[in-house]
């Protein structure tokens, strides 16, 4: 399935966010990750929006949010053209052993540790999602406590802006 | 004006997020941040939801986000027991001089450059939102062309978990 992402200047007002959800719900289409938050410019929201599935319907969805009042203006980031980052955190079940070797697989990825109690730690990482996705299979051998992901939000490269 | 962060786990359900959205913006009440991603549980995902103004009706909404069947949980994250981080992506417009201010600024801030044109320069920063605001004030002197955030996301410190 391939996965695109969206990002839309929408108006900062209660209700564009439920309103762009809803598009997206009433074809019963799961939005896989959604991020939404202040631009330099306080009229404005940026909500970012990835989803995996058929182009068609991403089409079809994308053209109804392009009609939303409140929606500025609705792009499509593609993947080599612009730059998309996801921030995660990740607390895991860890003994003095168990930490020395996450303490490792963290510097390899240049996460940080910023929080560590007796028996656990909790890693932030920033990325891609491959390099997420590849944190998070060496970190599978250590017992997950509790995973949190910002969702992708992303910007073209280049001079380009989008409004 | 308090900010409040509000997690949830939500089940991984097309209109979840419209539902929760909508709780908000029934009463005229803007979500400031809002990102929602993967957990390590596929049936979940996580919320993490930003709002200021009257602690009340914050509870209120709470209460009623509560109530929803999908939402296996919610909890507020307090900002001595919890870390919350967002991630910003900031392009501003740069010529040579310009760009090896930019470069002292992100040094440190230990940002990273992810983007260079001829003109334009691309900064991703993670960090609480002291942090963010800090560096954004400082980059005010500079051309914004654009910039993006994903909204804060957290965990509890320690061995908590939300379920």
């Amino acid at each position: 399935m391939k996965q695109t992402v969206l990002s839309l200047l929408v108006d900062n007002n209660p209700g564009v966010l439920a309103r762009v959800a809803s598009l997206f719900s009433r074809r019963n289409y799961n939005i896989e990750t959604i991020s939404a938050g202040r631009t330099n410019d306080e009229r404005f929201t940026r909500i970012t929006v990835s989803v995996s599935g058929d182009d068609q319907v991403v089409e079809q969805i994308r053209a109804q949010i392009e009609k939303l009042e409140e929606v500025r203006k609705i792009s499509v980031l593609e993947d080599k053209t612009s730059v998309c980052r996801e921030l995660l955190l990740l607390k895991v079940f860890a003994n003095k052993t168990e930490k020395q070797d996450i303490i490792a697989i963290a510097d390899i990825f240049r996460a940080k540790i910023v929080d560590v109690s007796r028996e656990s730690v909790m890693i932030e990482l920033t990325g891609n999602q491959n390099k997420l996705n590849a944190f998070l299979e060496l970190m599978a051998d250590f017992e997950q406590l509790e995973l949190v992901r910002t969702g992708l939000t992303g910007l073209e490269r280049g001079m380009g802006t989008l409004l």
